[in-house]
């Protein structure tokens, strides 16, 4: 960034073009070493919230309760929304009531519920507790929603207009001392039944003779979502069709809502990184879960895999003889079903992206498979080549024959198991990036040490 | 969706709350089969520009030719904007010159240069020559930017007033008939050497009176990007501070450009997805590549997963006459490597996010790293007792013995490997996500050969 009054200088070593300043961390627990809350408030106060937040993140408990004791008044409902959930608890709690309720009256309702709905129950009565009356009833009334649904996601406050005003009236609505909301895109329109009926970009409103009209104004491209639609498909749908903000409606069709962009981003990056981990196997995780809770989420595919490996085992020891006969094929075995393994990996990663954007449907996943097929055999048979050749040099010309062979069936299977386990799991309703790969590894290191010791039993022995 | 006006009703068993109604596809081709122009106007010209684009995407390379000849005047430029890459050649190349004319003229110059900067030169001049002079001058600046620079990502078209100005001389200003960008969420204010000092937004310019000065009403929150700032870092710039529009300055601070959220949207997404395929050694990749692209693509993985595996068999070469006198310990070896590649790919994985996402930083590193070994050794430990355990009742509590203690180291280092390796290719330059997949499963496959083999050697034989 090239300006950035919001910010103290980074220091000359910096390559970041945002976040913290590398040194800004060392300077602030200085400060609290010191005791010094005029250097801490100095240091912290100029950050943006999601800066302090990051702060906060990256200190040790110790640290970031000695920080706070310091830093009073410094914490606000904007640093309290970009903290990880797995913190806010305790910086809740470290609170002075007054500060809690200072620090949350100023947040739009859509922000106090994300606040609130991953607190305990004593919690969220705190921060309730410490709200205006009507933002209450909003918050509340939002978190009856199910979770993860545009209910969740919308804030309450809405700027509507009936579809017949111009836009003098509009402006002079606007002007009158109404509370808005602090950031809003769009005027929308409704009927008298508060169905909305399009909306309008303030850029128009502004740049239009007070005589227009609103209607003959509204955007070509106009959506609405249902309080109870998906959070994840109301953010897909606003990267898809480039929507600042959407108006959410109940089941009367009435407006009660509106999602705004910064929410959707929000979705859309947690998404992301739902995807890479569990695709990875691990599951919701964040760097600040303690060792015991973050050893126990990852067990459990582990164990999986465990129970995978032992499949494959079982397959092997079918064949000890073979083996015990031939060591040199203990040797190769494990290549055949890595590269399968890798394979499958490379198909499965695709194919989990294509259908998380919709890219993969029933039109054409037809094509889709018979590609994945191709590439599969095609890199099958540039691998055995290689694989093959160095076989029969280093073992013999029949070793190599074998494992290029069971190669060429691996990679084959791979691409088509990478493909087909993923559209089979979304057909059943599984988030594909979830089980996919341990389903995946399974076929080709069962397939890989079938076909290299079938063969080899057969054509060896 | 509640109602989507633009999107014919989907068909009855459609779940996805945003895209293609599935019937759509069939239906648009049946009316190309048919030959029925009006048809096929009728169920494509009310659909988004994204979903003419999903449509044409999903459709095999003949029938796209036949449906674009039939859908003559139908491709206006916000549908070249949304196809792949791969595709706009072909569809550029298909339209007739009077079309591309029309079709590129209404798009603000950010899109035009998206859309032009992956074509190739004669591609890029038929999309130039069919501009009006001011914004082929404008895109060809764009251009001259580095690729993915905040230059590339930016607009030309701001909306700026001085900083002295008032409300009402910005709204008289705005309805003077000026051309105005299609989208623009606030104004810039710049001083009178064109350096912008703040940014007022479209809701507060509205509901203030006439008389109110825009410097009092300027965000708290403003930054700037210079415009050879990287494209990816001003994205992730504007998920982290909610940014809905920035102003983009040169060398001197004047402003030049303003970059919007929906650009930042696509940057991410492209940017998930690229980390996302590199993990699994996939490059950049589109279901639309032919299979021979695709299948030449992915090879250099396999290529290099084939040397990895070819280091573990050379290990496991050296314990032949181990495994030829005990042949369990070929059955059992996989699963000790095959573990250690599971656990070394959780931790691999949540490391390459959080580099990515700044959460893992020079500050806590060190605590990072001890609590992934921590998990590694806790993990390694649970599942040792398991095997452990299970190869005793089916083989030996030697083996059991031995394949516990192996899986415990082979779990630690995994661990270990997982964090360090992508923290040290982030400090190398290089993208975590482009190697540190091959060097991890490297190390546990070696690890856990060694391990296993050598300790059964020491201990067994």
């Amino acid at each position: 960034m090239a300006d950035r009054p919001d910010i103290p200088a980074g220091a000359p070593e910096e390559e970041d073009e945002f976040g913290l300043p590398p040194r800004l961390v060392e300077e602030a627990l200085e400060a609290v070493t010191a005791g010094d809350a005029a250097r801490l408030h100095a240091r912290l106060d100029p950050l943006h919230p999601a800066d302090v937040a990051d702060l906060l993140e990256q200190i040790e408990g110790r640290d970031r309760r000695a920080l706070l004791a310091l830093w009073r008044g410094g914490v606000d409902g904007d640093v309290l929304s970009e903290l990880d959930e797995s913190l806010r608890e305790e910086v809740i709690e470290g609170l002075a009531p007054g500060e809690l309720e200072s620090a949350v009256r100023d947040l739009e309702t859509d922000d106090v519920v994300d606040l609130v709905e991953d607190l305990d129950a004593e919690g969220q009565e705190a921060v309730l507790g410490a709200l205006a009356a009507a933002d209450r009833i909003a918050v509340e009334k939002a978190l009856a929603w199910p979770e993860h649904s545009a209910g969740r996601l919308m804030q309450a406050e809405v700027v509507r207009a009936p579809e017949h005003w111009t836009v003098g009236e509009a402006i002079d609505f606007l002007r009158s001392g109404v509370r808005l909301p602090d950031q809003f895109y769009h005027v929308v329109l409704v009927d008298p039944r508060l169905k909305p009926v399009g909306y309008v970009t303030l850029g128009r409103i502004l740049s239009a003779p007070r005589g227009a009209r609103l209607r003959g104004m509204a955007e070509d491209s106009f959506r609405t979502f249902h309080v109870e639609d998906g959070a994840e498909d109301v953010a897909r749908a606003f990267a898809r069709y480039h929507l600042i903000s959407a108006p959410v409606v109940d089941d009367d069709d009435r407006l009660v809502g509106v999602v705004t962009i910064d929410d959707a981003v929000t979705v859309l990056d947690e998404e992301h990184e739902e995807d890479l981990l569990r695709l990875a196997g691990v599951g919701e995780e964040s760097l600040l879960d303690p060792v015991l809770a973050t050893a126990r989420a990852r067990i459990p595919w582990l164990v999986a895999n465990l129970g995978t490996a032992g499949l494959a085992a079982l397959v092997i020891a079918q064949f000890a003889g073979t083996i015990e006969a031939l060591v040199a094929l203990a040797v190769l075995m494990p290549i055949v079903a890595s590269m399968g393994g890798n394979a499958g990996t490379q198909s499965l990663t695709v194919a989990v992206r294509a259908l998380a954007t919709r890219a993969l449907t029933r039109s054409n996943a037809g094509r889709v498979i018979r590609r994945e097929a191709l590439v599969g055999l095609l890199n099958g048979v540039a691998l055995a080549v290689l694989l093959g050749g160095a076989t029969a040099l280093l073992f013999s010309p029949a070793i190599g024959a074998v494992i290029a062979a069971a190669l060429v069936v691996n990679l084959f299977v791979a691409a088509l198991a990478g493909v087909l386990v993923p559209m089979l799991l979304e057909r059943l309703g599984v988030d594909p990036a979830l089980a996919s790969g341990t389903f995946v590894t399974t076929v080709t290191d069962v397939v890989g040490f079938f076909a290299f010791l079938g063969l080899a039993t057969v054509v060896l022995l």
